[in-house]
């Protein structure tokens, strides 16, 4: 884990998932990625949207942060390419407001998708206004310093899950899911199957079937021991 | 508390309140409600409508889960009927995504009207556009297993609520209450003679009348000892 | 801090922050206005806006309320006047629903603009029904007694900040910022100054320049030894 | 479920589990007795002891509380029979200190053996030196009116665990755990043959022996797939 | 409220509370001293000792901190006289560790009796081997900068209490209280009385007598409408 | 990041820290590493000792367990050898009792030095005899099953730190550090180089002298500002 934990550090260039691969993985809600994952990859759940509707996907461009203190964002801001996704860790709990409109603005104009941040974000109804989706632990208009250095760029750990630059994140009212580099092409086409899967499985289900008979559940019941009185 | 904790079971037949009934405690907000109960029957607070304007009322089909584990949810399905609520305890705090859009499609076409549940849901989004109404901890994309019994219309509790197959439940942005069968009829009448006079009360207050003459207040407030500097 | 925790009393005269210096304060955002003060003023994040878009500004009428108890709310409705804002504390935590529909329809009939509460509140549909804005820490149902005294208009601390009658608050989707009456002129001052000002910052953001150059930032940050890798 | 949620009400006359199970019971830890229960019964795991050591077991006399309000808790007092222990509930989230050294010194003169509690208590020192054990969710100075009306020895649900006036609770550093009247007999003994069993374990485990081969896991583990690398 | 959130000040000269008032207070319970004061001046009890057994009383030293900075310790630690406590608020929240052996040795030397904060603390088993009393919301190892200006002896919030320099704070198992010095003689005095009074019941309730009768409870409880079943 | 969120595999051979350095690191307390490794490296401190005086360090086996099943503890047990610290995440938020008395004498028994877990554990008293340390979110006595592949030996993150194989892990009153393999023995040496430094800072601090003397913080705070009224 090159890099982790190390502090005062820039890593200008970056391997990115293709971003053909990510508008695929694009297409799909977080619980079918998590599923196509094998059921892991998920953020705790306390990261929640900012505002109602927002959803994003693309490359992460990672950040770690210092409590209170949001230097660092300034400096992942030139970082960030078009299709990047802000990824904010901190070195401890921190709810402080991290980010606002301006940084969205700045970040925005240079091609970036959104921010997953393990802290507080501010100025909520302009980033709606502006469509920059926010994935946050809080809201929270208290205002940051400029005093000590994080680093950009390294791996980071975010509301528990590892997140390495570059890798793909894909977020939405379901939460947050981390697809590293090297699965994103194989979880997409997990996804996809898994989804032309269930299109087929709604309609059932729609029709009445029960999910007993679709996935053969009640010998398995019976044998588990499950009695109807 | 015939089969409370009991694991393992089904009940599959289970007295339900008169729909009717149902149908009348259906035009009440939940603060009304469990004003007729004498100020009882609400599960925890931390019960939330999943989506903005979620709304039901319907007869409980009770379901007792494993963490992580959704198998009883299909067993659950069988057991639904028009009109029926399905409410979810769990043996223990755990806040997985026990139900999605699949399992709603199922249990909406046998005829149920929502989920109370004491843990976590996913594809939140679709739930709203079919018009399914969900209440729970928490929004949560982790999968779950089918590997452990739990049990089907035993009596359960949930965000601290006793709930017993066949009771009334109510859920509104307000939160959950519990009307228990035997007594629904007499809440509904109760709800309905507390709404009637609500309506005189709001014209007074919207034409300034205040509280304190209203429910003359002024001489037991003056008893306790107020005063005013 | 004369009358600070002194209960049983009630301050039917207080001070109040000229409203046209309330107008100039509710042009802005809470982190505008937090940020005027010097980074300080702003209640615990907790406290949430019952609806989305709720957003109020006002004087407060301050009540310190005992739990489960909303006997004071209503001598506190009587000293509501045109432009005032409640803001009501407790003796200890609680989250019980100590405002509803009704209480909300005899303050705003008075001129009240909004409800900043340690607590709970209910009839959350019909509060935005009506427009009127209210921040608290819980959505709840339930019911109070009317039992015990507290105070009204006294100094009071909400979500660890305090509040003395007559105050301005503002509160929007990024919380709840209390302005001091001795300050309220300065701040409206310049927190006018500090949106003047990020309007042009806005620009050069939305225009590419980074906050690294804005804020001339490269310098200090290599003294601290940021390193590109 | 007869009186659950009736408010204002006092059952003198409650049926208790029979000394000698109790007794047979208090031997057991915590765990032990919830899995010879089949893995249900226990309170959520925010209730802890007060302080380190505590450990308590008997016929449970119900009291249901109103927040910030401890009337009822001495209408409970004279319903204490020797062997008893003070099981509280609260009809909403209440923290306040409903319970000190004055009523322990009172419950304790007439053989109350512990209270289990859904709210706070103070003068922990005091109880501690009195051993007498108290399970609570909070430590809090917050003082009591005595307002309102609860009920003793009715049905109530503390801390997610239903408990009927008579049933046994145990608890100790582990948790809280409620074993149902009608249980009581049963459990004792399955407890009994659990912990025989888990001597004889507990020795081939200080042996060296593993969980692998002593639970035969190796072959179900490599159905399941599991792959050493 | 003059200084209050001011940022960049310390008040090297404060009134304190005279020493044989607080000698007086430190002979009492938190929970005394509470009802002593009309049920009012605790902290939120998330405030907890950080090792058994901790408890003080003193003359406030008031600290105004930035999170993830304890800076302004090192400003207080001058500030403190024999007899002090120190009381640390946070402009937001924040749970580094703020404190650890080494100022704990500093100002014990200058004869501080004890920190009450809002945030965390470290080397919590030192402290205690020190006999160095420390309230805190958290233990935490994290490390602070100190790179930006707070107050000393101010007025400040801290865990929803307010505390002016020079007031007393008493501090226990049962949690921390904070008694206003104009107040000081006055609830020593109350104080005492109530605890002369409380030796009295505890001896009734040793030998059985009932809350019900001592306090005359019988009449009105049967009221409010009680009823034996 | 080979093996990441991997399930179903074990890796039996893992490259562990020598032990001379885990021995030495073990004389440091956790705030001296953390300092050491530059501030970074902590878990957060909601993991906690389950007894008080619980301390360990050794190199990490580490398992990823399945909510509420603890099939994966026995499959790391056999991993474990003499100096090793067991160190379970868990692939969601689950308090279940993963781990007790009989899962502690078989990992004790084969030299392992105790369990840092993102979960609960039962039999705390037993555990304390033992003089088996334990580190957890919580105390539950809820029964797992044994029923889904979780990993042992892969790459974890624990209470948001990242944990390889091998690392070493230390932990005491003040929480838990984790340091990579790669730099524990550069980490022991700064730990021990600033462990010396305290010595004497201690003693100048126990004579009076301030630490804005000792760290010559005068003039930066009067650069920043800092203003003595």
């Amino acid at each position: 884990m090159h890099l982790y934990n190390q502090l005062g550090v820039v890593q200008p260039t970056i391997e990115r998932v293709d971003a053909a691969i990510v508008a695929q993985l694009a297409e799909f809600g977080v619980p079918t990625i998590h599923e196509a994952m094998g059921r892991v990859g998920l953020m705790r759940p306390y990261i929640r949207p900012v505002y109602k509707g927002a959803r994003t996907a693309g490359t992460a461009v990672t950040v770690l942060l210092q409590p209170g203190d949001n230097w660092m964002m300034h400096v992942a801001a030139e970082q960030v390419q078009e299709g990047d996704v802000l990824v904010a860790a901190c070195t401890t709990e921190s709810e402080d407001g991290f980010f606002g409109d301006l940084l969205a603005t700045s970040v925005q104009s240079r091609g970036c998708k959104g921010l997953i941040i393990d802290g507080g974000v501010r100025d909520v109804d302009v980033l709606e206004e502006m469509g920059f989706p926010v994935f946050a632990r809080a809201i929270n208009s208290k205002g940051c310093v400029k005093a000590t250095l994080g680093s950009v760029n390294i791996p980071v750990v975010v509301a528990n899950a590892l997140v390495m630059p570059g890798d793909v994140v894909v977020a939405d009212t379901d939460g947050v899911v981390v697809v590293p580099a090297a699965r994103a092409a194989e979880v997409a086409e997990a996804a996809a199957k898994r989804e032309a899967n269930e299109g087929d499985k709604r309609d059932r289900f729609a029709a009445g079937e029960l999910g007993l008979d679709m996935y053969k559940m009640r010998e398995p019941l019976a044998a588990a021991g499950l009695k109807y009185l």
